[in-house]
């Protein structure tokens, strides 16, 4: 049993106006000095059995993200 | 210089529709033994200077997650 977390975010150099508007609404309700917010997307996939690693890199890379705009990270976490 | 990661999920009790949808991609794609799939937001912050740790717990289970349906947890890295 193993718990694998896919987190995906956009590129740095992808503007993310989700992220921007997050960033206002937080310094005008008193959180201070924040200089930059990202918004991703995470998926938490539970797996029974051994995890095919080739597998997962590939479904994260092209189902799971977008590659022409986002980039992914895998963490796995055996249970 | 501080990161602050975020993480919103929906309650467990809550049904997640993008996550079965995902579930059964990832099984149909050729990736064995999923047998759960939760897809969450994730929110990553940079914060100069000092955290208020009070305010953004406060934020984070009002503005960025709904608390009605979703649970959040925070991570803090100190650059």
């Amino acid at each position: 049993m193993a718990r694998v977390i896919v987190d995906v975010s956009l590129k740095p150099e992808i503007l993310d106006p989700q992220g921007r508007a997050v960033q206002g609404a937080l310094g005008r309700l008193g959180l201070a000095g924040v200089t930059d917010v990202r918004q991703g997307k995470q998926f938490v996939i539970e797996i029974d059995g051994t995890v095919d690693r080739a597998k997962l890199e590939e479904l994260a890379g092209n189902l799971l993200s977008n590659p022409v705009i986002e980039n992914y990270s895998i963490t796995i976490e055996q249970a």
